[in-house]
Order: C-alpha cells, then structure tokens, then sequence
C-alpha cells in the first residue's frame, strides 16, 4: 500500500487495510467499473483513503476473453460470496433468481452489496434491503435506474427532508432514442426501433424496452425510496410505444407538444400512490421535452425544494460503471468509518392505488364518418361527464365516403371517467375507430 | 419518544435517544428548515429513527417575533456552541468572521456542522474542511450552492470515481432572472435589474449577484470538491452582466445563442484547472440555455459518467431549507450509526491556473468606419493569430459618416491571443469601439 500511496498526501485520511471486493458478472456494466476502478486508481485511492482490490470474478463461461487476470475469473459464485476475506460483493449479473440468492448469501455472509440489478430490487428490494438494514450493512443500487445519474441516492439523503408530490421520468433510453428519431426523421415505430437494433440501442426481442417493463422496474424502484413503502413493477399501470403512430407524433407537435414514455408516480390527497408507465404528451417548453435520444432524466416535485431535474447518460458501460463505483466508494468510506447500513427501509403499509384516481388531460384522434352533428355529439359523450373539449382539429380523410379525422384535447378528468367515454365513443354510431388516445402531462 | 413513534413502524430502524440540534441565525433559510423540520416532522422521524429538536436558536435580536419559540431563542451565540448537550450545530447566519469563528468552536467542540453559508466556504472551507474530518465529525453545505438542488454531495459520493473534465453552471437566480427578462421583454439591462428588485430577487445594492461574486464563491466551493484541492475565489476570474447589452442578446438569438452569466471550470490536459465566471454565449440546444427565471443548473462533464445536468429552485426559503435538512438527516444517521467524518478534505497541490490558457470561440461587436477593406483588415488581425472568423453580420448606423456595427463570430482560440487581437482592434483606425465581445461556449 505504501507504494500505491506514493505521490498522493495522505492528509488527514484514515488509512487502513485494503478493501476486498468480489465481482459476479464481467459484462457491460461489470467491464465499465473495472475500467473505472482501474483508470481511475489514483484518484480513488486519495478518496476512499485505502486501496481497492478486485480480488474475485465469477463469470459463467471461464474461457471469454476478459480485460482482466484469468487468474481472477471463476465459474464458482459460491466461493465468491461465501469468502471470508471478500469486504464487498459487485452483483452485475442480472437475471432474478441466481442473483437474488446470491445477494442474500452475501449479506448472510456479512457482505456489503452493490448491485445494478433492476429486476432483483424492483422484485424482492424490501425484502434485500431489510436483510441488510438488520445486518447493519450496506446494499445500494443506484446503477440500477438512470445509469451514471445521481437519482437513489439523493432521493434518499440531500431530499429526505421532503414529501414527493409527483415523480416523472424518461427512464429508458431506447424508447427515448425510438421517440426522437420518430419526432425528428417522421418515422413510424417500426422503422425507428429498426434504426435502434441496427445500432445496438435495441434488442432482437425489444420488448422489454417498447413494452414498458423495464421503466415498470425502475419506476418501482425510485417509488419505494420515494414513498418508503413497496411498490411492486405489478402495481405499476404499464403501456408501451407500440401504438405510438407517426400521426400523433405530428399532431401534438401542432399542438405544442412532444410524445415521451414516462415513468409517473403521483401523490394523492389522502396519502395514497398512483404509479404508472405509458406514453404521455408533455408541452414543449417542460425540462423533460428537451431531453433526447438515449438521455435519461427524472423530474421531481418536493413539497419544499419545488421542482428538480436530473439528466444524463441512462445506460451504457462507463456512465452505469460510474454509479457502480461511485456505490462502492461510499461502501468503502463507511467499512473504514464504521457508517455502513445506512439504508431506507420500505417499511410503511402499502399505499399504491388503481391509475383510476388519477387526474389528466388526454389527447384523442377519431376516424368518424363526418356527418352533421358529429361535433355536437361528440361534446355531449364527454359534456355529460363534465368534462371540456379543446384544441380540435379536423381533416377529410375520404371526401366520397364522409370519412373524416378528428384530434382534441380533453380537460384534466379522472382517468375512469375518460375511459367510460371512450367505451361509448367505440360503440358511437359515428365513430368507425379509436384511432389512439393518449394522456397529456402538464 | 414512545408518542412521537406512536403509528411509525419502527421495523430495523435503530433508534436511539433524540439528536439536539442548535441554530444559529432564523432568517429566510432559518425559518425554512425549521418549517421543514415541524411540517414534516413524522415522515422526517421515520427516516431518522429517533426526533430531532432544535433546543436553541442564536439570533441578533431577541425581541423580533419568530415562528418559534421564545423560550429557545437566545442572542448568546456562543452559548449554543459551547452547550455539551447539543450534537449539532445549523450556521444559518450567513456572514464571514463571526460565523466561521463559531462554526470553528463548534467543531473543537465536538459538534457536527451543517451551513448554508457559501462565502465562509469558498474562504476558508479548506481548514474548516480538514479540521472536521481530524475531529471525525461531519461538515456539511449543499445548501450553500444550489438552493435545494443535490450538487455537492453527489459530486462527492455517486459522482466519485470520475474525473471531472468540465463543470458549466448557472448559479445565481438573480442574474439568470435579469437576463431572462431581457431575453424574452427585450428590455435593457437597468430595466430588468430594476423589476428584479421590484420583485424582492435583487438586493437595493445588487453588485454581489449582477458582478458575479455569488457565483464566484459557488463555483469555488464546486470546484474545490471537484478537483480535491482548495480553489479560492479570488483565483477565479470574474466578469458580471452589468455590460451585457439588449443588442448582444439581439445579435445572439440571431446567431441560435442566449446568453447565461456561467460559473465555468475546465480541467486542462496537464492536470492544472481554470475557474471562471462571466456572460457566455450557449446554444440555444444546450441543456443549460432553457433553464430560465431564477431557476438553477450545473453541468457537469465526468470521464466515465459522461454529461450530466441538475436544475431547480437555487435559492428561497423552503428549497434551502430542504438543503440544511438534507444534511442535517445525513448527520443524524451518522451519530447514530457511527459513520461521521466522512468528508472529502482538498489536500491535493493547487493547481489553478489563469484564464489565459483556456480555448473558447468568441463573439464580438464593433462599432467602425464603414470603408472599403475593413473586412479585410479584421480578418488579417485574427488570422495573423491563425484564427478564422464567422457568422459576420453587418448594419449601417449613420449613412453619412460612414458608421457601422459589425458582428462576428470567432473561432476557438486561446484567451491570451483573443485578447490581444482586442487590443489590437482597439488601436486600429478603422475601429470607433469595441462595443462588446463575450466568450461563445459549446
């Protein structure tokens, strides 16, 4: 240690021995804080105040070419978990079951845990994070939502102060890249999430991204810190961009509007959560219309500290690698300072309701068969709701036929009295189809 | 404290007896944390594991009527410093000798410190820095940059294994206020400044906010943290907005640039960092140019995480006080937990250097006599340099005695041969005035 101190002023750093930390998986994530740990090391080593060595890999196939010793690499994850000299456990693995039960033998095992594993902690955190409150240790995850962004971590320290009124996110970064190049280039879903796969955005089987289910984990994940009780990704309101068509991407820029997929968690009056996850117009001058391509960003609404912003790069092998680390770093500083297990529990009886009892604005287009009255009855369907129309805009679409296209705005209503609105509208004798409707966030 | 739990679970929290905390000051960041820590007082008890009272309050004059009370309100500041029975001291009054002498005592008393306090900081930040971490308390003042934005702690824990390469930040709610109002009402800069003050968002004497010594104190605390070694305002060029002119930000939309007031710090290739504050051209697609009114944003560039931005509220009495309460749970769980002292110290050699060595692309204005060859005569001043120029715009100002205002577009150099190249307008005879020139960034 006294060689890899040389040239840095130790200062008023409490020095000790180095920390031991075991990695499981060395793919994207894993590669990237390696690297860091690695480029970096000198700059670390002056904040953490003691070395950190990477002493264990467990891979699953042993014969891939790593950028680190074979001398580390193992296919045993046991041994890994189960080592006595092991200080730290980097779960990067991802998967559920195999990590999930890793993760609890480390912190059995008295092993501090970082992990990037969405899935895991939208699923069993509660359970994770109460395991390792009671043994005093550290489990932190904050590469597992926004990538390098800061979001966990400040959610739970620099605004603990405050109640979260309303969260909203753009927590994916290949629906956002797919939603831009469709705002940008006029494409259609298809041939964007093509453009996507060809550069590596997308997967094969997209799914995963176009659906919704990954903003689902990490919409849970940010809720639970936010509201300390569990959410579950199931008690999450899911819809994906597939329905997104390139039509209402150009009428709500005639409106004034941008289409992204949000990740939304409200606070209701009486102390109930609404979360959710669907496509949402959101007006052009709002901070998240701005953020493009493969950014990320979380806005939040504090009852005190008003309205914050927080982008940047949501995925990729150095900005997650960075959160890992940064993770790791403060692990460090609590095993040297005695600090660790300082960890939120999910502890509060659990709150989360239907999305029915959440208010919003909607944009709808119709096909309808453009006869007198059309407009008139239309009105009356929502009027008898008490909800207002705005903003219509109206085309022929086939003269001969008296086919027409009609777009409005409805006025903020409770969700369930939209969506009744919208069953009689199916069944309206002028209607011919429900081209899309779309919630709009103000 | 059996009551105040009463209906909180207590689940894995480790309780314990409750923290006393005494503050000093109870004017606008003051009353907001208080307020903060009342309104909010069970979800902030669940978080914690154990209440928090604030046992005394310092102020100057004891007979002011307050929202607290009167009972805890003392003007023996030193009283509060000294008490054995308080864990934590809040410096919430602002101010350079008298606090940092308290906040110094207060430490050698054993005390933890929270502050919002930023010229105390950017001053003498160092020692007090380094003497927490000796003592092992905690030292904390995220509110002292930022309002309520998480800045500091973020860039000392998730953001701590990166390099930082370059940090760009609006950090004055008063001059971003004033320049957005010229912005978008067209209206000088006077104008502005004075509906600023109508409005309570500048001071009766504005020269802290308008000539950028706020913003120099801000970024020298950001930088310090950055970089691990002590940057003191006055090593940090300073340039404020008072010559910013209507025309400027005219000419700039023009060009697809607004102008910001910025604290910008670059790390240059050899290891050494230039600090800087002063009105900047941005693009008008760079995250920072929508941030507007008196809202704030740093930008931060890391060598793994990439670009990352954070906005918010950077000023009032409820977003600040969100700060201080931030902090002042962190603290709290450390004295329960054990971990304080976890302080990042700014030991590292200072390496400040001066604005001379920084490249930026120029904007600059110039009033001159409209005869044949004036174009050709500018181009040969910069281009002797090696520099181009671009974007030339160019107007008539009085027909008959040949006037006319030329605007053009510099392209990147270093600062040192920018000036020069000024200096050597200012002596040509084709040029009546330099009318203005501002640093262009990307």
């Amino acid at each position: 240690m006294g060689e890899l101190l040389s040239g840095v002023e130790e200062s008023s750093k409490k020095a000790g021995r180095p920390i031991r930390v075991g990695m499981l998986g060395f793919g994207v994530v894993g590669s990237g804080a390696y690297r860091m740990l690695t480029d970096n090391r000198s700059a670390i080593l002056r904040k953490v105040g003691t070395p950190i060595e990477i002493v264990k890999v467990g891979v699953r196939d042993q014969e891939k070419p790593r950028a680190v010793s074979q001398d580390l690499v193992t296919t045993d994850l046991n041994s890994i978990v189960d080592d006595p000299s092991i200080d730290v456990i980097l779960e990067l693995m991802g998967g559920l079951d195999l990590a999930g039960e890793l993760v609890e033998r480390a912190l059995k095992n008295g092993k501090h845990v970082v992990t990037a594993n969405k899935e895991l902690i939208a699923k069993r955190g509660a359970k994770l994070v109460s395991l390792a409150a009671t043994q005093g240790l550290d489990l932190h995850f904050e590469a597992a939502v926004g990538g390098g962004i800061p979001l966990i971590q400040p959610l739970k320290h620099q605004l603990a102060g405050n109640e979260v009124l309303k969260m909203m996110g753009i927590l994916n970064g290949t629906t956002n890249y797919i939603l831009t190049k469709m705002t940008q280039n006029h494409l259609g879903f298809e041939e964007a999430l093509g453009e996507a796969q060809a550069l590596g955005y997308a997967e094969a089987d997209p799914s995963s991204d176009v659906d919704g289910f990954d903003v689902q984990f990490k919409l849970a994940i940010l809720s639970s810190i936010a509201f300390g009780h569990e959410v579950l990704p199931e008690a999450i309101y899911r819809q994906g961009i597939r329905e997104v068509a390139a039509q209402d991407i150009a009428y709500a820029d005639m409106l004034g509007y941008v289409i992204k997929l949000l990740g939304i968690v409200d606070a209701l009056e009486d102390g109930g959560i609404v979360a959710r996850v669907h496509p949402a117009l959101i007006p052009k001058a709002h901070p998240l219309a701005s953020v493009s391509g493969v950014y990320n960003a979380l806005w939040v609404r504090g009852d005190f500290v008003g309205d914050l912003m927080f982008s940047g790069r949501g995925a990729g092998s150095d900005a997650t690698g960075s959160a890992v680390v940064g993770d790791l770093i403060d692990v460090c500083r609590n095993i040297l300072l005695g600090g660790a297990g300082n960890t939120s529990t999910y502890d509060l009886p659990v709150k989360t309701r239907s999305i029915d009892e959440v208010t919003n604005a909607f944009y709808v287009r119709l096909i309808v068969l453009d006869k007198p009255m059309v407009l008139s009855k239309l009105a009356t369907v929502f009027g008898q709701r008490g909800v207002s129309l705005s903003a219509m805009e109206m085309r022929v679409l086939d003269a001969e036929k008296q086919h027409g296209e009609i777009v409005f705005l409805v006025h903020p209503c409770l969700e369930r009295d939209f969506q009744q609105a919208i069953e009689e509208l199916r069944s309206a004798e002028f209607v011919l189809k429900v081209a899309s409707w779309m919630r709009v966030q103000a």
